[in-house]
Order: structure tokens, then sequence, then C-alpha cells
């Protein structure tokens, strides 16, 4: 159906819309010295620049990727037909460097804008994305933990992209529970480590992709503690340098690849690691710490994969149901004309194509928020604004990685739904994105791990708390009352934050004599907060869209009439949850 | 990690909960004579040995022919490795005669048991299970409307089942618009036509499971007026009857199966009709009137579909989770006990397996009540009950249809989750079931067609209505009352009964000035009847349940604490569709 049309365009329209109206990211920039020479046009440029090349050379690989899966021989991997050249190019380009440090060679853009780059590389072709995946996370650990010697040595090669990277947490006996984890550690003379062990789920563990690849390790020290506080961090790379200069192989072993429901065109292998040479990263038993600081940036990553999957299934949806309709509008043989293209879509297909348009949007605000709170984080003027932004960065991380998730696979199923028997179809490509956004409610640690991590860690734990973003969202809503075009919403946005607010309360106050609580009540406040702060997306998106974006108040209204509806849904299991009969019978 | 372990153990257990304590379908079997003879020890020897085949048969075949799909070689389909022979058995041992009549052959079994039967199919083998899918359907239609000496010929092949049938509908240009629909028909001086057309995504359009395929096709006859009422049906097998006696191609073409998401082994052909004969089926242009005997069963079969997906799936996910909990259980190498085994299953996974089961075992009621109501419309004693059977039926198959294939397939995805990375893996055959159950939700008229036709067919249009089925509710509502263990639930399903109806009363008076409004109602209406119809059926379990089937009570509490939070979101969203404000804005 459509063929001749290209398989990927960029949302710059509404991407330009994010970053200039609803962040006024350049404004921020200017006050960031990091950023100052940044302007709109250059980030305009960028996003440009970005969106060709995903839609030139990534996207036209994704369909025969999955269908070509990657192939695994003797001991290493090969990935689909084009997918070394187009991580080639992407090299060339400089894309791997973009928002890095220029101390190590990087370009210095901000965050913001490599997520950017993220959703589209995901909407283009998520298995080809989980090659330099972890890259800026792995960027991100080193700098911080890794001695001088491993910065020096690796991180240029990382930045660059020449060299690829991964994040080996997991092993057959230990998904979510990291405490048990196995794989052993012990040092050597010379200050290395010699590293034993097997890990399961290495995304890019063994590729054809670039020369060296470094593996960052969780394992443990033969003095450590077990659980949690017992894991090192170690850099044990597939090359090692040689004395005598050069690289040789490190004792690292691919014993093979999953067969997976989708992302086939990314090798996730099995990794042996056999008295393998690594080095320390961080301080021993430090491990999960020090490892934070990439699965942070990787679980940012994950959930604007579940943004990416929900604009490109948005996209195809779209085409599909507009072809349609022209299709049956045009005369034909017969002289008739279908009944069913005269009034526009079908209702349910209107309404599918509005709910895909609404969430995808939405969630790009947040997503991209959350990217410019890192920048913020970072390089914010005056301390109190990096604080503020590093607080409200651990809220949104895990609601952005768990809730997004989420939405990409119900909206790619949705999306899938508009496209009726064709859906189920290969050729026409809805299907994939169901099958690729599958994954990402699990990895980087499941969806449920996530709420855990943002009901007990980032909310309820001594001196944490939802105020950070509560403020931001009540501001919002005073801002938005003072705006004619969004004052209608602005009542119902000051309103849920209070419900949001009492909420957390009584969960905090219940939870001191119901342990159990939050572990039974975590999914559906994630889904809540996220909810709520979706809301405050589409209020601010109606208070400072100009004139040429009115099409924005339209999608606000859509999301407070029926979005806002789910709010109450989770509410109200939340409610459930507490019920002291549940507590007595669910222990 | 689960070898050793049999793919499929049909659950008996709540099969027969289900039959003889929820339906008492044996008390009723003695009130209708072409049943009287069948007694619970015959009714559960059957279900046992349709277990028995399902587990012993079809289950081995499962994820082989998803791997290896069908072929498409000059013309002809292949299916997978040992779908033929495992056909071959089915028919020896009797199974497509289950329902059929006796006169034609049939066993003179309950429809209720065909369903039993139906969820094991499905469970075990969902792409085998669409062969023989569409025989029953056929053979009712061609009974009711084909004449005699099509009878003759055909009833037998297809009742013993060494024929198989196909329901051809769908055109490129045509798929939920069947008044679009282009094949011709023209007759011939012999009393036969001549088809000519193209049809796709006919499952089960060619294979080498039998020599013969009777196809029912959907034409136009030159005078035919257009749109659905110009549609009349046909009997093009692909092979006729020779007038020198024998068999000889009829002018059937398969140009090529498709490439699909899931039911790889399924062959979903696309079929040219080239001049092909065939022979008229009921009366001329009241083709979709006859069809519709195949397609409510077919419904109901697909609807049974989303039950088959969802038991599979928990059962998956259970062992799973049992298993990783007995891992952890044991002491392992550094004599530690895993943390996370202590207290049972961590909360989110237990959630998950309590949704997974309870709303599993509730659609297996309402689905069997289904079956059982078509055995009392063909069967009660007076005609009073058996047109209330009718109509009973008639509303519960699009909501069983849309309600269970969309639950089918969210509860294989949540089943996939509990399995973390492991579920996104081929080999522990969970990611099947979400790949498999995903056509459910679109194939014999999308979920969106069945809630617009139970909304505006079934409820709102003149003489039709919910009563019927708010009657049973009410009963039951005011049984329960009377009962200890039920009695908590009676004043639930009560309010929710008058809720439904008042929502209904509500929709009905603001279609008449607003004729947009049951398209943009229709599905949440739908999950609404079925999430209020799931009450009734937990409340008549917690009923009726005798002391060894205490869980059943424990399951309706969940239910009722959980699952019935649903009803008042899709409540909430009819609302929102009744908005005179949005009724302005998205007509």
């Amino acid at each position: 159906m459509s063929a001749g049309r290209p398989r990927y365009e960029a949302p710059l329209r509404d991407i330009g819309f994010v970053l200039e109206q609803w962040l006024d990211a350049p404004s921020d920039w200017k006050r960031m010295p990091a950023y100052e020479s940044l302007d709109a046009p250059t980030a305009r440029m960028i996003c440009e620049a970005a969106g060709q090349f995903c839609g030139d050379v990534l996207a036209p690989l994704n369909g025969g990727g999955d269908l070509q899966g990657c192939a695994f021989d003797g001991g290493t991997v090969r990935t689909p037909d084009g997918f070394a050249a187009a991580y080639r190019a992407y090299v060339e380009a400089g894309w791997p460097a973009l928002a890095c440090d220029p101390a190590d060679g990087g370009q210095g853009l901000p965050e913001l804008l490599d997520a950017v780059l993220n959703e589209m590389i995901v909407s283009s072709n998520h298995a080809w994305a989980m090659y330099p995946g972890l890259l800026r996370g792995a960027c991100l650990c080193l700098r911080a933990h890794a001695p001088q010697w491993i910065r020096e040595t690796y991180l240029p090669h990382l930045v660059r992209g020449d060299w690829l990277a991964t994040m080996c947490l997991t092993e057959p006996q230990a998904g979510s529970d990291l405490g048990l984890l196995r794989t052993r550690a012990r040092a050597c003379e010379d200050g290395s480590h010699r590293i034993e062990g097997s890990k399961i789920f290495i995304s890019g563990g063994d590729h054809d992709l670039t020369e060296n690849i470094v593996h960052l390790v969780l394992a443990r020290l033969p003095d450590a503690p077990s659980g949690t506080k017992g894991l090192s961090l170690f850099l044990v790379p597939k090359r090692i340098p040689r004395d005598e200069g050069g690289w040789e192989p490190n004792a690292v072993h691919c014993d093979g690849i999953e067969s997976k429901m989708g992302i086939k065109g990314s090798a996730t292998c099995t990794l042996r690691f056999e008295d393998a040479r690594g080095w320390l990263v961080g301080e021993p038993h430090r491990g999960l710490a020090a490892m934070f600081v990439m699965m942070n940036s990787a679980r940012l990553h994950v959930g604007l994969q579940g943004l990416g999957h929900a604009e490109m299934a948005y996209r195809l949806a779209l085409d599909h149901a507009r072809e349609r309709l022209e299709a049956r509008a045009l005369p034909r043989a017969e002289g008739a004309r279908g009944p069913a293209g005269a009034a526009g879509f079908h209702a349910p297909v209107g309404r599918m194509l509005a709910d895909l348009r609404v969430w995808t949007e939405g969630m790009r605000a947040l997503g991209y928020w959350a990217g410019h709170l890192l920048d913020q984080a970072a390089h914010a003027p005056d301390e109190a604004g990096r604080a503020r932004a590093r607080d409200l960065a651990a809220l949104l991380t895990p609601v952005i990685k768990s809730f997004f998730t989420e939405r990409g696979f119900s909206l790619a199923s949705e999306a899938l739904q508009v496209f009726g028997g064709y859906g189920y179809v290969r050729e026409y490509r809805i299907e994939q994105i169901v099958r690729d956004s599958r994954v990402a409610m699990i990895y980087e640690g499941t969806n449920q791990i996530q709420a855990m991590d943002l009901l007990r860690r980032k909310v309820l734990a001594p001196g944490a708390g939802l105020e950070p973003l509560l403020e931001v969202l009540r501001a919002e809503a005073a801002a938005a009352r003072a705006s004619a075009p969004a004052r209608p919403l602005a009542e119902a946005l000051q309103a849920w934050c209070e419900r949001l607010d009492d909420a957390t309360r009584a969960l905090a106050a219940d939870a001191a004599i119901d342990p159990g609580l939050p572990a039974r009540a975590a999914e559906d406040y994630l889904r809540l907060v996220g909810t709520v702060a979706l809301a405050f997306a589409w209020c601010r998106a109606a208070r400072v869209a100009t004139a040429a974006f009115e099409d924005k108040r339209e999608s606000a209204r859509h999301f407070f009439r029926y979005g806002l509806l789910d709010a109450e849904h989770w509410l109200r299991r939340i409610q459930a949850a507490r019920d002291p009969e549940i507590q007595r019978r669910h222990p």
C-alpha cells in the first residue's frame, strides 16, 4: 500500500513544538554556559539531519533485519545485511559523540537533542538502535567512575563510537533480583582482575559492527558481602591492550543468541567470562551505584523507545487509514462511491487515531523534558536549579521507562487494529512494531521493578517525595489559570495534583503499618503519576501553543476528556489495594 | 525450563466446575430430549478424552508449526510437519462430528461440549485449530439453507471431517464493509453458477489436510442491488462432482499465502475464482443472512479462542513462576537461600497470576454459558425457553467475541511479563501466544464491528434490548442475596445491573438526537456489558461452589474488588462520549 512513500519521516513539526514552545529550551540553553552558543535554528538543523539519517539509512533496513535476524556461527554473531554499514555511516556522521563531553572528544550538545535522536532511531529501526543504545550510558559511567588510564584508553573510542559497549547484569538465576548474581572476580598482581561467570540477555554482547566491545560487568570479589551490596563493576573488553602494543582477544565467549519475539536484528547474547581480564570501575562492592549512572541513562532511553514506537505506529496507522479513505472515495468501476468513505474516518478509526496522536505527543513532551532536566542537572547556573533538576529527573525516570513502554506496546496494538486484517500481515510493518515494542516493558528493569523504584525509593523513602514534581504541576495549573486557552484545563489539573498528593500521603501513612502495601499499589501508583503528568503536559501545551499550533489545544481537550479518565481508574485501584480486607487476604 | 512436563494439560477441574456446578448442565440435558441420555460422567469422559487428544497430538506440534509455518509452492499449500497426520487422527477419533446432527451422521452431542473442545484445541494449537474451525458453522449453514442435493452430497463429508470448509467474504477493497464486495456470479443453464473474483484472508483456503475444500462464497448476481442486500451465498468446492462420476478440480486458484505475525501454521490464502462453478445456498441476495448462521457460530468460537489463549498463558506463567520459586528455595553453592523466594511470589507476580486466573475462569463460565444457550435455543422443551436462549445467545455473541479476544491478548501479554526476559524468548512459548492471540481481535468481524453489532443491532434497534441479559443478572443477584457465601457480592451485582440499565437507557435516549453517539460509545459499552457479565459469573460461582471449590469464592472476591473497578471506567468513558461538547467537536 505504502510503496513509494518514505519509510520514516521524522515528525519535525511536533518535535519543534516541544523543543521551542513547550520546553522553550533555547531560552534555557542561553542560561547554561555549556550550551550558550546553541540556538533554535541550529537545533532544528540537527533534528532535520538526524531525521534524514534515520529515514535514509536506518528505516530501510528495519523490515529486512526483522526477517533475516542475526546469525550465530562458530562463536561469533553476524548482524543483518546493512547493519554494519549503517553503523559506520552513523559513526562517520558523528552521531555517537552528539551529547558527549568535549573533553572526551564529544560534541557537547544537550542530552535533550540526544533524546530526540533516540526517538528517531527507535522509530526507524529498534533492533539496530540496540547496538549504540548503551554507548551514552557507558561513557557517563566511565567518565564518573573509571580510573584515569581507563578513561584515556577507552572513552575516546566510545565517544567516537568506533567501539561499542554492553551492560552485563543478568544471569540465569538472577533477573530482577541482582542480589543473586554469582559471577566472580579475583584480583591479579598487576591490578587487573580475572572474571569468571556467565551472563545472559546481553544486548550486543557480540556483533560485527565494531572491532572491540567494552563490557561493563557486575561481579563479586572474594570478600564481598552477599546481596546487592557485594557487587563490583568491571570493565571487561572483548579485546585488551597487549603489553607490546596492539590488541589481543580477551577470554569473553559468546555461547549463543536468543531467538526472540522481536528486535530480531539485535543480538541478545549469552556471554561466558572464562577468567577474562577486567578492571575495576569505581569502588569495590559499590558496583551497583556506579552502574546506576548507566542504568538511569538507559532507562530514559528505553522510555523513549515507547515514544518512538507510538510515533511510528501512529504514522503508519494514519497513512493506512488515509489511503483506505482515498481508495474508497475514488470512482470505481461500478460508478459507485463507497459509503464508507463519505464522512471521513469511521468513528472507531477516528477515535483510535486521536488516542494515538494525543498519547504520543504527550509522551514526547514529558520524555524530552526528562532529557532537558539532565542538561539542567549538569549545567544549570545555580546549584539549587541543578539539584531540583536532578530530583525531577530521578522521579521521572521510572515513570517514563514504565509508563511509556506500556503505552508504546498498547498503542502499537491499537494502531494495528486500524489496519484490520492487513495489520496482522508482516508487509504492513505494524505487527513488527507490536513485537519489537514488547521487550521494552521487560528490559532495563521490568516495569514492575520501575514501579517499586518510584514508590519505595523515590517517593516513600525518608527524605524523598513527590513534591518536586507536584510543585511543577501546580505551578503549571496556576499559570494556566491566567491563560485564556488553558483555563478550562487548569482546574482539573489542580484537582488532580491534590488527589495525587492525598493518595501519596495516604499510601505513606498506611505503608507504615502495612509494609506490603507499596508492592501491591506500586504499578497503579506509577500509572497515576504518569497520567497526571500527561495532563500537565497537555495543559502546558494548550497554554503555550502559538496560533500555528491550534491543533495542540484540540488534542489537549481530547486528553482531558478521555485520557484523564484513566487517572480515576488508577486511583480507585490504589484505594482497593489499601483496603485492610485485601491486606489480610493477599499479604 | 519446562522440559518433561506435558505441553498442555486440560483444566478438567475448572471445566467440570463450570459444567456441573456453575451451569448445572446435566440437569438441563435431562430436560432436553436430544440430550436426555447424556449424564455428567459421560460428559466428563468426553472432556478427558478431548484433553488427552489435545495434549498428546496437537500441543506437541504448536511450536514447530510456528517456526516452520506454511509453504506455498506452485499454487498449493503445504502445512507444517505433522498437521495433516494430526488432522487424520482428529477425524478418526470422530471429533468433527461431535455436535453435528445425527441425521447427517453427527454424534448429536451438545454445542456446550463443542465449546469445551474448542477451548482445548486453541489452548494447545491455535494455528491448527483454524483448519477445522469453520466446519461446525459450515454444517449449520448448509443444513439450514442449502438445497437437499447439496446437503446430501456435501454434509456427510463435512460432518465426518474428511472435507473442510472456508468462509470467503473479504476482498482487497472490502474488509469490514461487506457492501463493497465485487465478486460476481452468473447463472448457468444447469442451475449452477459461475463465480468470478478474488478473496483475501481466507483461512484454510488451500491446504494438504483434506482432498476437497468447500468454500462458501459471497458474490453478486447480475441483477443484485448494491450494498450488503445484494450479496448471495454460493457453495464453491475445490473439487466438483463429475457427471460421469468422480471429482474434477474447480477453477479455484490459490494465489499465495500471507506472512503473518502469528498462527503461522494456518494458511491464510488469497483465492481467485476464475469462472469457478458454484451453487446457490439460500435465496438470491440473501446470502449475508445465510452466512450469518455460520458467522455466529464462528464468532462464538473466536471468543473461545480468547479463553483458550488466556488459559494457556495462565498455566505457562504459573508453571514458570513456581519453577523460579523452587529454584530459589533450593540451597545454593553459597549456602544462601534466595531472599526472593522466601515469602512466595513477589507481589506483582502474585497479582498478575491472580488476574490471569480470575479473568480466565470467569470467561470460561460465560463462554460455556453461550454454548449451552445454543443447545437450549435448539432443544429446550418449550418455545419460550428456546426464544429466551436465542435472544441471550445473540446478545452474548459479540460480547464474547470482542471482550474475550481483547482480554486473551492482554492477559497473554501480562503472562509474558511474569517471565521477565525469558518471556521474550521463543522457546518459553508465551510470546507465541501473544502473537497468535492478536489476530482474534481482528477476524470474523473486528472487535469494533462487534461493538457496533451489540449496541446498534442487539440493544438499540427497535424490538431489541439488553433486557434478556439484565433479567438473568438480576435473578442471580436476588438468588445470591439468599446465599451466605455470595451475599456480600449480591448488592454490588444488583447495583451494576441498575447502572448498566440506566446507561443503556441514556444511550438510547441520546442516540435519538445524536445518531453518531452509538459509534462513539459502542466499544466501551461492550466492555461494560462484558465486565458486568463477569461479575455475574463470579457471583454465581461464589453462590454455587461446593466446599471442594472454596477457591472459587476467593477468586470471586478478587474480581469484585479489582476487576469490577473496570466497569466504573467503562461507564465514565461512555458518559464522556455522551457529552454534547464532544459531540460537537468529534462528529
